[in-house]
């Protein structure tokens, strides 16, 4: 009910940037009340928006650079611009039950505390394009789905079902309960990524910028794996190591 | 001989950060002039890097914070910098030499044409925790071993030789002819990643942001390979795409 909706929550946001844009007239996941375009220039990848918009009768407008940049906080909007609803938060239950439906191995990808929007994107469009079948972050002391987040992941969380959850370890002992297997990563863990097996029901858990997992998360995890390292630098990156977790799990659970 | 050197080519940078100057320090590829700490606030990682600095015999000071910003040209220098000498250009002979003196497979990465210094900072990175050997990237139209580069990437810019060539395209003719596989990544690549192999001498090219190989490099790749991709997002952003390939290459090509 909307009266009892939290007063942090907005009931409207700006996207910004051509993939946020056509990405999320596609995907029909937000309410679309109107697209905004650059009055001064109209590029192919706007009119290919505009037209997308005309053709599910959502009202589009122009604007001048400078009312652009306004709405949408950033630089970065590539001359368009959409004023949204924001996205559904989907519940770890409802995707793990639709996996079940569709007799697929579900595969989540959990981050303990991403902070940095940047990484959240880059995380998303990966887990996307993995196959992950939603991306789970606590609902406090982490980053959630802003516009810029669906920038950087070039629209993919648009597609991307967005778990916000209150309390990351209590999702995992429910995971554990529906018989996934819990891999934390880890640069103590002591199992190789590449000695794992990532078959089957699997929630892979990623820990925040330069912290990694919290004590609490790393002891309900049913493993630890470390991505081996040969350098003299201590970690990769969060994304870099989302990447290369997601596809070997990928690459172990293709079929043909 | 230093008059014949480009005027383009500065003779001292400053780089910033905790990782980019300790790992100078301890890489010891750079000639460090001296090391500058923020004389407001002095942090247990400050103290090791100026111990560090102390037992090679090089100065450190104190600044003003404003002063440390102003010599950075940056926000994220973490209350510590270093004057020093440009990193030295490798040459891809030498990595290539080095390698076979090892009787080592060499594993290179190719960059064609990385423009944003946070995406070669993070392949720098990713490739050095790989094991890649060098990374070589065109010294026009792509970004070079800047501070900001070090600074993305951890310091591992410090350890990682990396080559600037005239001629992307003649390097990879040049590694043919020394037996290495030269692999490009491509969305059209009919190769997938997976089903590719990446041992013995190998060369990994990689391209732009949103642009990929250029023709003429591409027609040059022994062959062509895709990440396979599950969603409705066309690609992977560079960096993730380095840190699959990588990742990947380092998997085959492990012992034990």
């Amino acid at each position: 009910m909307a009266a009892k909706r939290k007063l942090t929550q907005p009931s409207r946001e700006v996207i910004f940037g051509f993939h946020p844009v056509v990405e999320a007239l596609n995907a029909g996941r937000r309410k679309i009340q109107s697209v905004i375009v650059d009055r001064d220039t109209l590029s192919e990848r706007q009119a290919e928006a505009i037209q997308l918009a005309q053709n599910q009768g959502i009202a589009w407008n122009r604007q001048t650079p400078e009312q652009i940049r306004s709405a949408c906080g950033s630089d970065q909007h590539q001359g368009i611009g959409a004023l949204v609803s924001p996205l559904p938060n989907d519940s770890v239950e409802a995707v793990v039950a639709d996996a079940a439906a569709n007799a697929k191995d579900p595969l989540l990808v959990l981050l303990d505390g991403i902070v940095d929007p940047t990484n959240l994107g880059a995380i998303v469009r990966t887990a996307h394009c993995a196959g992950a079948d939603a991306v789970v972050v606590p609902k406090d002391r982490a980053v959630g789905p802003t516009p810029v987040v669906s920038k950087v992941s070039a629209g993919a969380l648009e597609h991307t079902r967005l778990c916000r959850v209150t309390n990351l370890a209590g999702t995992i002992q429910w995971l554990k309960k529906k018989s996934f297997w819990v891999a934390g990563l880890a640069m103590e863990g002591e199992q190789s990524l590449f000695d794992a097996d990532l078959k089957g029901p699997l929630a892979l858990v990623i820990g925040g910028e330069g912290r990694g997992l919290r004590r609490l998360v790393q002891e309900h995890c049913d493993f630890l794996l470390s991505i081996p390292l040969c350098g003299r630098v201590d970690s990769l990156n969060a994304s870099a190591a989302a990447a290369v977790v997601l596809y070997e799990a990928f690459r172990q659970r293709r079929t043909g």
